[in-house]
């Protein structure tokens, strides 16, 4: 429907960016602010027609679309009002003093914007981190110029929300280049955005191979420059012995449930989960088979999705020691992934790298240790991951300190007695882990410190007062957190 | 006269490291800073030997050495102070709302270590940025074990620093493996650390050609590791028109000093002056040229940054419209670096890529522009600068305003009416910059947010709160600034 965008355009759409670059970075917190919010009404402002395109091009449902559209909206002005609220800018005052020797001169450092950024949507998340996303808003609040490469598989839903972009824009003046849309089936336009001299950061949200290859075309640049990729993770959940004991029935209901929800296309799917053999976990593994088989089948998003899940899932459950748990046993449509739960034993898990990789889509293996040792073993073993759960008792926790300690080094987000799908938008969430769950374990692609990822520091040494930025004069016009001589303050100095 | 540590060695030091790094992380912030402080106290401890030793394997004078030393130990005391009081540690609570619809549940946030940190020592610095310098002590803040390469000009100063790293580490009861010392000519012995599985990030000052590498090997790797290398710059110095008709003879006078104190071995050394040609510039030039035939040659680090000085300036002077200005007409012994001055137009200067590299010495070169004009397109074509100065009245700040924002985009440290040589240790520093400067422009290498260099974000979902660590319980135990609910506060909850 849409050609790829030449060579000839995409030059012209970084040559415009690095211009817009030079006056959207002078704009004040308050225009950048009021830029991201003027975005969220005009996406709001399409209307049924965006839900409408969405549902045709990715299968999902209405209700999770409008929702998703509502998240979006909530992340576009969350973000703005942290942009305006400054303490991502990090400043630092240390003020002279003339007495020491050497004097010590006057030191203040703020955040500041690295310049354009290349997006590439998620086809998994149409709009919550696609066109209009996390990676977009934070480029935005942080003072960058954004150039979206739509995702082949909601080109026409990316090209609508482009749109309600480009009118925000033109309606708060911002300089032309602000934001431009790309469309590429061809892998050839998201290497020439990457390797483009006036590109300075990649925001991605995908497969593994996707991410780790922009990552290596990024580093291998003249000027390297960061690739923040989130490339999903397996999720482990280990399932503590008391807690087990306690509470098989509602485990397996819960994760049922949390396995399939989506047709199980979220980074965050709970893909293994480990218990040590025994009665409670045959109980555990019992009511999951059963309440698996009576999960309704949902449409995947695209036919190479599908296909995907299909030979994954299938290679998996050919490896040695997998045994078939169950399958819904609802009926199935062309298009639908077939919730599946399986098992292995900890000693063939171990043995097996293919088993650690993720299966994206609505299937979970049960690994089975022969004891606490073997799953701490289990964990030892296990790659980078966005999240990692335990289902614990106090007692569970306080007596397996290494486990706990193990895991905690893996992941990015801990959860304790629930689910890893569904990801709160705010401050303290940290959607990021290492790697290969992300390229860059030190930031999180949701919540108002993803603005960070597109910002660096810099300071200034001996200037005077009425030449700062505003951020850092010392009346503190805006009224932001500051470090000053080493204390937090909002004080005027 | 130490030989470089075997391949089985250093397996040895990662595996100590990594089994130390598992204790080590649960230590309180407090037992942090007690083994940091101890580490000061040792280096005190080691009294002139130390001195000596480093005076014969760098040729620096003893007043240098003492200073530098003094700053070593001010950089392990003010690292630890920073990483007991924890504004590092980036805590973010947001309680839980039961009554939102789905119930969101409570998230906390916090830094934790990326674990065993491979440190380069740099030639330039023995003490401050070597074995227990700033890369050693933020990592050791961090949380993290460290493996330090000693630099082979100055081994056996290192030796010594280690040393006092083992019998604090002894004193403090640290973990076997959280300090080890490798020795290593060969390249061979760096690349084995920087590839080893168990390392998780690099510190690096040094050389373009090292830091690259070394880079270059981390992103390679099956998990690849940030490298936080800092390759030096050329740092350029913008005389604008109104200070320089006011001030010529005092600017001149400043940057002599600034081009040759310690004999030019600075990574800020001042290697480009840029003016508009005309009397003013003149009078510089002449002025500049005068002091430096009287600076008293100084004795480069050792026999290979001589002959690289030698090669690097010939080369330079030998370029097409590259005028000598003056050399140190004192006498001149071995070993010791040439004062230079040297000068080009502007046009020449924009077409010849050569003279934008950084001659590692006491040498600058002096860009004439016809006009504003061309010194703006001058600050367009720098590469990544640690820092860069404007000599400027306040009339000029305003007036020549894209300059400015030029300058800002290319540099981590902003000077005013000042000179580059010298970092302040203190929060507001940021000791970094766009790349070839550093493979990070995100973070700095002097001051406590270097620390971040070494942690990563993780966050606790659902946790009981006598489950969490003590830095995110309600109680606050550790009384640290934490974001509550969106708020800045010490406050319990």
């Amino acid at each position: 429907m849409f050609p790829d965008t030449s060579v000839k355009e995409l030059n012209e759409m970084m040559f415009d960016a690095w211009t817009a670059f030079h006056e959207y970075r002078k704009l004040p917190l308050k225009a950048r602010a009021a830029f991201m919010r003027g975005i969220a009404i005009e996406i709001e402002n399409c209307g049924d027609i965006l839900i409408e395109a969405a549902m045709k091009e990715t299968h999902l449902s209405e209700a999770r679309l409008r929702s998703e559209r509502a998240r979006t909206i909530l992340q576009l002005n969350q973000y703005a009002d942290a942009c305006e609220k400054g303490d991502w800018l990090e400043a630092r005052i240390d003020t002279a003093v003339p007495s020491k020797n050497p004097p010590k001169p006057d030191i203040r450092k703020m955040m500041i914007p690295i310049g354009p950024v290349v997006v590439f949507g998620a086809s998994n998340f149409p709009f919550a981190y696609s066109t209009a996303g996390g990676d977009t808003a934070c480029a935005f609040a942080a003072g960058c110029p954004v150039i979206v490469k739509a995702h082949p598989a909601h080109a026409y839903t990316s090209h609508i929300v482009a749109d309600a972009i480009y009118k925000a824009a033109a309606y708060h003046n911002m300089p032309k280049g602000i934001f431009n849309h790309a469309y590429g089936e061809s892998f050839e336009v998201g290497k020439a955005l990457v390797l483009h001299p006036y590109t300075k950061a990649v925001g991605f949200t995908g497969s593994y191979a996707g991410g780790k290859q922009l990552f290596d075309w990024a580093n291998q640049r003249k000027e390297p420059i960061p690739v923040f990729a989130e490339m999903g993770s397996v999720n482990p959940v280990f399932l503590l012995p008391e807690k087990l004991k306690s509470s098989a029935q509602e485990i397996a209901a819960m994760y049922a449930s949390s396995i399939t929800v989506g047709s199980g296309q979220f980074c965050t799917n709970p893909g293994l989960m480990i218990g040590v053999d025994g009665d409670d976990l045959k109980t555990f593994v019992h009511d999951l088979g059963k309440a698996i088989q009576k999960v309704q089948p949902a449409p995947m998003l695209h036919a190479g999705i599908v296909k995907s899940y299909k030979e994954k899932k299938g290679n998996a459950l050919l490896q040695d020691g997998v045994h078939l748990v169950a399958e819904s046993e609802m009926e199935v449509k062309e298009g639908e992934g077939l919730p599946t739960v399986a098992t292995v034993s900890g000693e063939t898990f171990l043995k097996n790298p293919l088993l650690h990789q993720e299966v994206f889509g609505p299937y979970s293996l049960v690994i089975r240790c022969k004891d606490m040792n073997e799953m701490l073993t289990v964990a030892r073993h296990l790659e980078g991951q966005l999240t990692s759960t335990i289902m614990a008792t106090d007692n569970d926790v306080k007596q397996y300190e290494a486990l706990i300690e193990s895991i905690k080094n893996i992941c990015g987000r801990f959860i304790l007695n629930g689910v890893p799908t569904g990801v709160e938008v705010c401050l303290s969430i940290h959607h990021g882990g290492p790697f290969p769950a992300t390229t860059d374990s030190r930031f999180t692609s949701v919540g108002a410190d993803g603005i960070k990822r597109f910002a660096r520091p810099i300071c200034f040494q001996n200037w005077n007062n009425q030449l700062l930025p505003d951020e850092l004069k010392n009346e503190n016009p805006l009224g932001i957190w500051r470090t000053v001589n080493g204390e937090l303050s909002k004080a005027k100095i």
